[in-house]
């Protein structure tokens, strides 16, 4: 192992006195709050005391500096620890820990990026891994840089699937730049786990998914110190440190035992802290402290002002699929920003993410069918604003990692997802592949714009829009081909629909979104043609809604109107709507959604049967005319 | 190997032939419907082939005979191939398979169970071996039948992290009447998968994740037929079949190709056609047949009409958990119906699914932290009514299962979910934790039936309706203690509100639920005190909503209503009551929810500071009688 110097004896013991400290503070900080989990602080004591003051190199001052190395606590309910360790290291005063969980305190339960020097929401379990590989990756290849990624899992979350997307992602793109560290401490919430402290079988499973395995003594410092200079030193493939840990470890009469989780120590506090201040050898300033980065070698990037390389460029009348839009658009910001990025799950000859691929085969990131992974590694991608990440697959499949969506918003991330083939449009293949609660599922992400755009200008735009908006974007896109109906130098805006066929005489409105956008610019055609005004709204972003637009034009029209989407009733741009109008008076709205299981069928049939074609949204409009 | 045969020449050339047969009504079916996947359904046609006409134990006749071996086509797409072996076997004619993926028929582009011989809907990837899963653990803990399970993974599904929680699943619980076959085939959508033909590594991993594998020729119809053999007489772990495959086998100049993924073969068809028929050595009727199950030994079970074992006994003003309540309840139900079960992600000591493992330990499946798996393997345990299952987590968590879920309704299962922990009321853990989305989410499923019961009484006769509701049901349970309101002999039913608190006088409607009617009524009470009239509605359940009660009541008091939820504002209840009334002019709803990422902080504090709480109540009210 080269270069490997034996620690000196002093910071030996300093390293385990600061852990001892981080247990301390684990006990007192929970027992101010009266909740949260000191035992699963003490197995990770040692694991933070030898990173944060020996091994991790980073500025305590600037806890985002860019060339620092990463750390992402994925068992996130052991963040009093990982506070803890951040007070010794002087980021703030220790006597803030006992703010632990007070309401406006930004210690929170679980970390959150209201912290600065916390990267990514934690604490659903098993979504820290695949962040830490969008940081690696991002360094290993954008930045180029030599900080590295550490992630620190527990054994309980291990058994999360998403964990081994995330263990073959990082073998596949040879993430030497990542530690990761198993905290095998043998017990669950509610039960010891599956595994026990059977180190060897993760060692094995480690192993045959592609890492670079070392199991340790997660209590002693020496071994945990040689495994990362291990993994630092190791070519071609992660590393991963299976730490034998205890469950409450140094805690007398708790340690191991189960029935321990998540509860702070109560009356048996004052004793244990007395016992573990006992072990610590020196009770004075540290003497060891953590290091700067080696190189300041991440240069700044600039993510703001992305624009289309070129305008739109299509004709009124056109026939193309948002999705093939998508593609262009996705090419064209590319070329006037590098950090745009691309990732797919195997979909990017269907969602067009291949354009990227095609264009820079640098700036793609191909992530199998692996939808958690995806999402994580585009979370993690863009942290610290590396990175503007495009995340793209079938609309439905964002449900497999709706769970990392959410955190995402605890995250506070910028990524971009867009997902085709929504709706019964999709045809033939029938309801497993077809986005029906998309929109639900993205609406109710705190903070995020949602984009739908009904045509092939409009979606440039969409894509354009979304690079610099913050927070969660999604973009709706088609699978079949719709009809140019915006001149290339229409401006669009978040919040700003469209009124895209008027009269004064109109009697009603009605309101579609892509595909059924078209089917209600034909309705309000063939209206037109029996004497019935129908004035056609286009949202252009379902979130926010352009309530004022909407309100006006309803009421102008007397107090009707029509939601047509190719989506279930439930969640989408009708109850957007019926949202928007909840507080008026004296405006209906029929609503007109996919009302059960779809069936497969070509689709114009589909969007027949399922009552969404133009002549249901005439029919729909004569009948609301009567009300 | 005991007892094992090797295969009459004859036999293996009829499996042979019948791989052909497969492949050709692979291709020409997918070729009148001008879409689908016959290359995916090339590189299966041995395994099929030897499975359904060699080692499998079922009655064509009755497809979902409870004796009958089970298979499970996770990679769905391969679906023409499936349906060509039922064919073949005699279900109905072959001439049907031309009616693929047209509208009307059954044949649709991905399997469901509209289909009398398939039992799970497949298409979203990775999801197959968690049903199978189910299917296994009730064949051999609950039915103790024979019969066996075959599950059928695509390579490029493998990436799925929901696998390898099931493959862990299958080890743990030594599912030895389960085998699953990997479809090696080296090629996925877009490109080739990442691990290629290195079946060397899957066998790898497999067995490192606790199974027997075996490596062979895909192909070739005596190795599989004897490892499918072996996998029978293995004892005390499942077994693996790693079947090295050629995407497109035996289609010239497509067979292991790129390019060539969900595409009818076209002009090649012919020609193809043609060549097959050429390798087949007997074009007349089958000499090989399916074989009947050895013994008719899972036997008949009734699941209808579940009860409570006695009615619930709480007092009025009682104050406790929503949760405490569904633990009390399981074990009621359970002690009257020995198939109901309970299913947990190690969270059953704060769901109170733990009861259930203490009345009866085997009746209780812990799934570990592992969301998928356990939603899945509850999918499976339903299939042929075989099993009650209900399934808790935190109300959150089920966001990492969206997908599952979503597939459940295809799938046409009667899982009852349980989610705890829901909302800003659970306090200090943070927003993590918190449910705030999971109402839009089991809102946007299909046929899904959704109770958010107010207290004890309510959520034990919640319990009871959904052990008897057809579809997917959901609980909603709190945390925090509430009060209860209703008496132990009070009637429930799925759709029917009550109005807890009236007056002719009434000047408006509150709807609050769980947590919040709670709220509500202190809210309406405190309105009393300075004269306004405000009426309370508990919708009970908030999927079917009592559209009729609602509006008559908004009606009664003057067209003003509020609706609070501790909920997002997207998709929850406050969205169901205005798509209840979005045809009735002159009703105003003023809507109270959670505006954005909560934080840590006490339950009673957070419910204020996000405006949930009576008082927030109170003023809305003041506020809307001026409108």
């Amino acid at each position: 192992m080269a270069n490997y110097h034996k620690l000196d004896g002093k910071v030996v013991q300093e390293l385990k006195d600061i852990a001892n400290k981080l247990r301390i503070h684990s006990i007192s900080s929970t027992q101010v709050a009266k909740s949260g989990h000191p035992t699963s602080c003490a197995s990770i004591a040692e694991i933070l005391s030898v990173l944060f003051f020996n091994t991790m190199r980073y500025k305590v001052s600037a806890p985002r500096d860019p060339s620092s190395d990463r750390f992402v606590l994925s068992k996130g309910h052991a963040a009093p620890a990982l506070y803890a360790a951040w007070a010794e290291a002087g980021l703030f005063p220790v006597s803030d820990l006992n703010n632990l969980r007070k309401l406006g305190s930004d210690l929170e339960g679980h970390p959150t990026p209201r912290l600065n020097f916390i990267d990514v929401g934690t604490g659903s379990l098993g979504q820290g891994l695949a962040i830490a590989n969008g940081m690696a990756y991002v360094g290993k290849n954008y930045d180029k840089a030599s900080y590295r990624v550490y992630c620190l899992v527990g054994d309980g979350e291990s058994a999360e699937g998403s964990i081994w997307e995330s263990v073959h992602f990082a073998s596949y793109y040879k993430l030497d730049n990542l530690c990761l560290i198993f905290d095998v401490n043998r017990l669950g919430q509610s039960e010891p786990t599956s595994l026990g402290h059977d180190v060897d079988t993760y060692r094995k499973r480690l192993e045959a998914f592609g890492f670079h395995a070392i199991v340790v003594d997660g209590h002693d410092v020496e071994e945990l110190n040689k495994a990362f200079h291990t993994a630092a030193t190791t070519k071609g493939k992660p590393t991963a440190v299976v730490a034998k840990t205890l469950k409450g470890k140094n805690f007398p009469k708790i340690e191991d035992l189960e029935n321990w989780h998540g509860k702070p120590l109560g009356e048996h506090s004052d004793k244990i802290i007395s016992h573990l201040k006992g072990m610590i050898k020196n009770a004075g300033p540290l003497q060891v402290h953590p290091q700067k980065p080696l190189k300041d070698d991440a240069f700044p990037v600039d993510i703001t002002n992305i624009k289309l390389s070129s305008p739109p460029a299509y004709k009124i009348g056109d026939s193309l699929a948002t999705r093939v839009a998508y593609g262009t658009a996705l090419v064209k910001i590319a070329q006037t920003n590098p950090r745009v990025i691309a990732l797919d799950g195997d979909m990017k000859n269907s969602t067009f993410s291949e354009n990227l691929k095609k264009f820079d085969a640098s700036r793609y990131i191909e992530c199998f069918i692996a939808e958690q992974s995806l999402v994580g590694t585009a979370i993690g991608a863009a942290c610290r604003d590396r990175t503007v990440p495009f995340v793209s697959t079938f609309a439905t499949f964002f449900t497999r990692a709706f769970d990392q969506i959410r955190m995402g918003a605890i995250s506070q991330t910028n990524v971009n997802f867009v997902g085709s083939h929504c709706g019964v449009s999709i045809g033939e293949d029938g309801p497993s592949q077809m986005g029906l609660e998309d929109l639900a599922m993205f609406r109710s992400i705190p903070g995020s714009t949602i984009f739908y755009p009904a045509d092939a200008v409009s979606t440039e735009r969409a894509v354009e829009l979304a690079a610099n908006t913050k927070g969660i974007t999604f973009i709706r896109i088609n699978r079949p081909n719709t009809t140019v109906i915006y001149p290339n130098d229409h401006v669009f805006a978040v919040g700003k629909a469209e009124v895209v066929r008027s009269n004064p005489k109109d009697q009603l409105v009605i309101i579609g979104a892509g595909i059924t956008l078209q089917e209600a610019i034909t309705a309000s055609k063939k209206l037109s043609a029996v004497g019935i005004g129908a004035r056609v709204i286009d949202p252009f972003t379902v979130k926010p809604l352009d309530k004022n637009t909407i309100i006006e034009n309803i009421k102008e029209v007397g107090g009707r109107a029509i939601v047509v989407e190719d989506h279930y009733f439930e969640g989408g741009l009708g109850e957007a709507v019926l949202s928007a109008t909840a507080m008026e008076r004296n405006i209906i709205v029929k609503h007109i959604a996919v009302p059960r299981v779809p069936r497969s069928g070509p689709p114009a049939a589909l969007l027949d049967r399922y009552g969404l074609s133009a002549d249901h949204i005439v029919t729909a409009a004569q009948e609301i005319l009567k009300m």
